[in-house]
């Protein structure tokens, strides 16, 4: 948690800019994995966390921008909840820590939106991402789920405040993301064939949990690392194999890292396995050499594309003109995702606010496959936090699908491709900043390039 | 999960047992954290497991007990689907494979009910205990929270079932009680003046995801074992602090195990501290000797809140007579929480199906403090499986109250009591099955005394 003036700050901030109405910030409960009282870990919603610094259950506050004052609605604990669950400072004192002295019990938070939408006010709130906030706002405003889209004005200025991070704020990411590299180094280390993909991801736990940091999310660790959103860890690695690990730590603040790295199960690559992992390689340098303020997002996705077209051109997997191909969504078939994505209090950060205004200032998206998949696409600015993590895949499934279309045959060489089917994927991901004069890496470096990794088996 | 029969056979019991209508079950969904697609751990529901052994989202089912028909809810996965997540068994296959043939879309299920209930049929489904429940019960039954209270004829049916475990079972619970005893033995081992509880939470944690399993509730790992339900981790331990334990591991399968131990930060307890401990472990034997089919667990609940007072008596803590201070309540000053509960495919075995059908078998709880805590008074019969683990506390707080009000004053020695001011508390809890002949520990044994822990120090 950062001082009082933070906070007071990026609400004065926010109410300015919103200019009028009443804001209404959900904070997050916890949750019932298979009965209402053994919970998850908690986490906090980060615009609350953003705006109000307070992490636990059963909070809601208010910016007023009408009146100009903040409320923070909560109940102070009772005796009985100490005895459970210890001494602990009062609502009261944790408001004032950030700078809110209105302090009011729950209870008493659909009166005061009800008054206030009598009065004609507006009542803004952010998109809800969990079920118990679907049925807080239709407790406390009487909108039905369907109802329930969250106000673009408030959006808008929430986006515009956390898409720049201070100095305090890249100092904890900083912090996460050391964590993070920890973690892949350790599992660059642990790696062997006859482990189970389970016993890596324990591994990079105990790294995060020895240093009091949670997942940031689900790791991804796996052979199949042409499977994009896989979380299962039940395979046995075997020799050959190419091992994929997306995964990140976050502090107790909410502050997040995400970083990937690619690892041979044997102790070098193959020669095949090398020739493809040069090729993200260039699309990752390609990418990070072109990082300045100015420069859209979108632009560096198209220059790690095109990296990527032309190394495969060199290994006879693609032909034709690389902008050409490119144009055409060929180099899909292989880095059907995007470039990267902003990071910070969340690792897609403020992903529950919408793309279209976290990562395109309100534009339209691509439909175009691939490229419908990056997240960010405006022009990068001075405090940006980002992902910059290209990749690779062979996917039997979709180049099944595409080969029997002839999708982009001109750009493609599907008998050669037919040779990778079983290659499996590769990413490389690390964490960036913009600064005033450029771009930044984040953290502690994680091996990159062949050498790197195998000097670490 | 477990060969076809079994979900066969545990759903032609259930159907048989509630003779009509629809018994409505609802899977579980993924949950975010702090957007949608950053999810928690994903978690099936517990009897959802028990009747139709499919763990994922998106998923329902129904056991029509007019038509003696069993249907399965959900969509196949799409092309998208398995570029993203990989191939997998189709839900016809995973139906099959526990003996389901009719498998429909999830968005028929509104329609099947709507007709049922037209028809003048009874729905059936278990309380709700996630919001995302409560918003299928509005939307598929058109039931405003208010009125989802769950149909007690179906609780009583999978309770009955559930309270009695079978072979398979027993034999996945005892595996989770293994892995669940070797993360307090290393956490025993681990302990040490100058650790933040973290760490040692981390090397628990290292034992339970090497071995594949997930905590089966959040660990409490803690210097003030005297706060019942503290999940702080942030302390560091110091010598003379009494560090208590308790956790579990929770089997892929969901079968999960529950134990505690109380370690001291030094090599060895202190005299004092001895002391208390070997009350707490006469509580513990006073009760695992009494357990055999037939006993009431309240009565049991009873015997180890005799040898407290008689423990404590010797001490000089407390006065009078054993029976007569149990009756009044009294040992609740230091034995505020019950003897224990059920466990299976829930820690808390049932607990969202209430503790008045689980623990009590429709009768009413106490409301004396200590007692009313107590989440099993029923007799025990063979199959049940349940926790031991009485607890010993001194809770500042709690013993300004009563000593302010003189409660069972003439039970408690107040000036006694204030010099164990800063104890802390003590609890061990093992994990027993009730046999035809008497009772059997699950697991891998922990150590339970002073000379047990010791020894691993």
């Amino acid at each position: 948690m950062f001082g009082k003036d933070t906070y007071t700050g990026r609400r004065k901030q926010l109410m300015e800019t919103v200019g009028s109405g009443v804001l209404l910030f959900l904070g997050n409960d916890e949750q019932g994995l298979n009965y209402a009282d053994n919970t998850f870990r908690y986490r906090q919603d980060s615009s609350f966390l953003y705006f109000f610094g307070i992490s636990g259950a059963g909070l809601a506050a208010i910016v007023d921008a009408d009146e100009g004052k903040t409320i923070l609605f909560g109940d102070e604990l009772t005796i009985d909840d100490i005895v459970w669950m210890g001494p602990q400072p009062t609502l009261r004192q944790r408001g004032e820590a950030v700078g809110i002295t209105d302090v009011r019990p729950l209870g008493s938070i659909a009166d005061y939106l009800r008054q206030a939408r009598s009065k004609g006010r507006a009542i803004h709130f952010l998109p809800p991402y969990r079920a118990e906030h679907r049925l807080k706002l239709m407790d406390w405003l009487g909108l039905m789920p369907d109802a329930q889209t969250g106000s673009i004005p408030m959006i808008k200025a929430v986006v515009e405040q956390r898409n720049h991070k201070t100095a305090e704020e890249i100092a904890e990411i900083e912090r996460a993301c050391d964590v993070t590299a920890d973690m892949h180094i350790t599992a660059i280390k642990t790696i062997r064939p006859g482990m189970y993909e389970y016993e890596v991801v324990a591994e990079m736990l105990h790294v995060a949990n020895k240093a009091n940091c949670q997942e940031s999310f689900a790791t991804i660790a796996s052979v199949n690392g042409q499977t994009l959103h896989n979380h299962y860890h039940g395979n046995i690695i075997k020799p050959g194999d190419l091992f994929l690990i997306d995964a990140g730590a976050e502090l107790p603040s909410g502050y997040c890292g995400d970083m990937s790295s690619t690892v041979p199960a044997d102790k070098t690559f193959t020669t095949r396995q090398k020739e493809v992992y040069l090729v993200q390689n260039a699309m990752h340098m390609a990418a990070v050499n072109a990082l300045r303020p100015g420069i859209a997002y979108m632009d560096v996705y198209d220059i790690s594309a095109k990296a990527l077209v032309e190394g495969f051109k060199a290994l006879g997997i693609m032909k034709g003109d690389a902008d050409e191909a490119v144009k055409a969504g060929a180099h899909a078939l292989f880095y059907p995702h995007g470039l990267g994505h902003m990071m910070g209090l969340d690792v897609h950060d403020m992903e529950n606010l919408g793309e279209k205004w976290v990562g395109y200032a309100g534009g339209e998206k691509s439909t175009q496959f691939g490229r419908k998949s990056q997240r960010l696409a405006i022009p990068l600015e001075p405090g940006f936090v980002f992902t910059v993590e290209p990749g690779i895949y062979f996917i039997p499934e979709l180049i099944d699908i595409w080969k029997s279309e002839k999708k982009c045959g001109e750009f493609i060489n599907y008998d050669v491709v037919d040779t990778y089917r079983n290659f499996g994927g590769i990413r490389n991901e690390e964490d960036w900043l913009i600064t005033d004069g450029g771009a930044r890496r984040l953290g502690k470096k994680i091996p990159l390039t062949p050498d790197e990794v195998e000097a670490l088996r």
